[in-house]
């Protein structure tokens, strides 16, 4: 399982403090509690920041890879402001999140996968939105692979997210999520499959149980890669429960190194 | 979802004192506790009493019949004891656990199901054993329900055991149980699915919380039924947290109902 670990994020209050008045060690103790609990990836967005989004996301770049060589996901619904990032990080390990088969952002977005030739996460959606049937998200995950595939961008450089809609207002929304990812890992199964959570229990109580639930089946029907938060001892623990479930862990090998090193909460 | 609480079983310590000391208010208690927390059936085994398994037996369904109309599951390997059992019951409203495609145990049993027009727990094994492989385990599944047919017994009277072999002998037990029970709710989707979890789990530590993943994916593969403790709180609530994201929950009434009964355990 490739983590993400999401805590980088300045719609959360006490990151969006710590980037207003730069506060290196209130983000360097986040980061590197993140990956001391196992985070593959580090999500970095300040996109709170609309004025000076690109000075802020330089700022807490430079500060994070003084800390750490754990590669980063930099998040910004703006070309520019990844671009700056991408030139800063001066590295081909990194994740752009996010493309979608929207034409705008296509454009904008594509050429900076294929210069900088980074990995990428792709967002099941275009200029309709995002559709309520998972053949309509295949054709996009399709069209995706194929136009990538034409510009030398190969499927593990693709992280398809099959997006997540309330369970609140349509008792199917999970399970449509669910075919998704079953029907990519089925076609195209070199690409990673990624997906954030929180989305899905939208409008609901208890939500971190909901979440915990989700993220099970999703990783028994093919997700290989979680945007979550990497403390949350709980949900972790059931992250590698799932996945020696699913059998990817040969001889429970992955499960009882864990267990030696104190990581579950049952 | 169908709960099968599991918790009125002489292999269990205390169960085994009170039913060896004949402490009713002990059983009672436990009855009661199981039935607070949502059990639909109530599962009985003595077998450990194997010289006067079927005494145990009938002193049980008695007390318990003193304090609920919740139906019963009676549990033996000895058809002598299910059919006093059944005669003392006197209600076609009792799931008969269990019977098997092994040819003297079919003989033993299938009579006591038609005869007393009960339900039924049908593990999908055979005088070979149970096989390693889903394509197998749905044979017997089909040759069972087919002979139950030809007696008039419905499918709603059945309930599959698709058989639960640990993960740790072999990395894809969990997901050769998983095939079993989606190619049952496909090809017979009349029936019911049960399964005991804790065989999964078998020679690994923080067994609690495998078992816990793997009933989150079986409900979400088509599982319909679960014997288990109703009084584990945490793993209750997962379990209907999967349901309404398995879509069986429409706008998500049940699982608010239930929160606001103060149900749930995050």
């Amino acid at each position: 399982m490739i983590i993400i670990g999401e805590k980088i994020n300045s719609s959360i209050k006490n990151v969006n403090e710590a980037v207003l008045t730069e506060n290196e060690s209130v983000i360097k103790e986040i980061v590197n509690k993140q990956i001391e609990y196992g985070a593959d990836y580090l999500d970095i967005n300040c996109g709170t920041f609309v004025d000076n989004e690109s000075k802020k996301m330089k700022w807490l770049i430079k500060i994070i890879k003084e800390v750490t060589g754990v590669p980063l996901c930099i998040d910004s619904p703006n070309p520019l402001v990844v671009k700056e990032g991408l030139e800063l990080l001066n590295t081909s390990n990194v994740i752009i999140n996010s493309i979608t088969a929207e034409k705008e952002r296509w454009e904008l977005f594509q050429p900076l996968v294929t210069e900088y030739n980074t990995s990428v996460i792709a967002l099941c959606m275009d200029d309709n939105g995002i559709p309520d049937n998972s053949e309509a998200r295949m054709k996009i995950a399709f069209s995706i692979a194929d136009k990538f595939s034409t510009k030398g961008v190969s499927p593990d450089r693709i992280f398809f997210d099959p997006m997540v809609k309330p369970i609140s207002t349509n008792s199917q929304n999970a399970i449509i999520t669910l075919e998704t990812i079953r029907n990519i890992r089925k076609e195209i199964p070199e690409v990673h499959i990624a997906c954030g959570l929180s989305n899905i229990s939208y409008g609901l109580p208890v939500r971190k149980l909901l979440n915990q639930a989700f993220l099970v089946s999703a990783i028994f029907a093919g997700l290989d890669t979680a945007i979550v938060n990497p403390i949350d001892k709980k949900l972790m623990s059931l992250v590698f429960a799932s996945e020696t479930l699913a059998g990817r862990d040969d001889y429970c090998m992955e499960f009882i190194t864990k267990y030696r090193e104190g990581y579950f909460d049952e």
